[in-house]
């Protein structure tokens, strides 16, 4: 194998293996990327921190955070920000399927990052859509913690019945409980149990309105 | 090119060039992959339709829509549901570099699939995000319509004042208004108008609750 552009350390292998693309410099708080872009290119963020962000009600909702050897492509519905000073080298996606033959591990690397951006979309829609059921679900807890004089709320129902008292299905209530235990709001010690495990954070979404 | 294993019509040509894999059966409504699914394996449509969904607090969200041909991965925080009766076939997602060395087209496809399906997750956030703002805009527009006597609504003050008339930045107002062009609610003749492309959808947005 001959390397004509060694990458920088940190920086993957195959990233030396292709060639030069189009290199560009961005300072702090430029974008990278806009919406509606028409140049669709794939660029790999060779030094630097990018967040991936679509514009909210009135805040930045945060899809994903890149660093060095990162992977994003330009036509996207979302904007992507350098967080620091950052170098990007770029190349048309129509150019990709003779990169990836070159280099599969480049798709491997794609496939991952898309994963993570994905990811962090997921999140968000799960923040946006289970705001009120998890507010609900979070002043039930508060409340049954106060009356049982326990953390470790006994659930006094069924799961149906649960889920009901927080207006969902038993599906939605299932997955909002897995993503709270994951989130280190709450423990589940056994099938009627709900341990309180972050109080502070689950007064916080207990507050937020039901509106 | 030797093909062991032709594809049916319509499916891809890469397909008949892997191994055989995992085939699996699905009757509709049959999940074909739920989420904390521990086994992780990307899997091709073979036959029949099939649903990537989210649970949301009181109905299901779809992400996208798979038909035969269509990439997916069974370890995902979203469900995959036969819509029709559907065959699948399947490889350890730890095979996958091998399974792309071969065949570089596989992850041409694969970055297009998850690429559709990240799109799908980014109207889901503007849907759930934008909720509130675009009833404000559509409400705005309505009233005006009828002041000035007109389809073709002038627009009163400078992008901010609109913006900030529905509660929100110039930036989100932006993404809003292409996304009300793009999906046939309103036109945009020029920037000081916007013209009421579709009045009965507008008013259905409207009627959306403020809270």
């Amino acid at each position: 194998m001959s390397r004509s552009n060694p990458p920088a350390p940190g920086l993957p292998d195959w990233l030396g293996q292709l060639d030069e693309g189009r290199r560009q410099n961005f300072a702090a708080g430029e974008m990278i990327s806009q919406p509606e872009a028409d140049d669709n290119r794939l660029f790999v963020l060779t030094s630097g921190r990018a967040r991936i962000w679509l514009a909210g009600e009135s805040r930045a909702l945060t899809l994903a955070l890149l660093g060095p050897g990162g992977i994003y492509v330009t036509h996207t519905r979302a904007w992507v920000e350098a967080l620091e000073a950052a170098e990007t080298r770029s190349w048309p996606l129509s150019e990709l399927r003779a990169l990836i033959a070159e280099r599969p591990e480049l798709a491997i690397a794609a496939l991952g990052e898309i994963g993570q951006v994905l990811s962090g979309a997921i999140t968000l829609i799960e923040d946006l859509a289970f705001r009120r059921v998890e507010a609900r679900l979070a002043r039930l807890l508060i409340t049954e913690a106060g009356r049982q004089g326990t953390d470790v709320v006994h659930l006094p129902e069924s799961t149906e019945t649960l889920a009901s008292l927080c207006g969902t299905s038993r599906q939605t209530l299932s997955t909002l409980l897995n993503r709270m235990v994951r989130t280190g709001l709450i423990a589940r010690p056994d099938r009627r149990h709900l341990a309180i495990a972050d109080p502070a954070g689950l007064r916080d979404i207990a507050e937020l309105s039901d509106g």
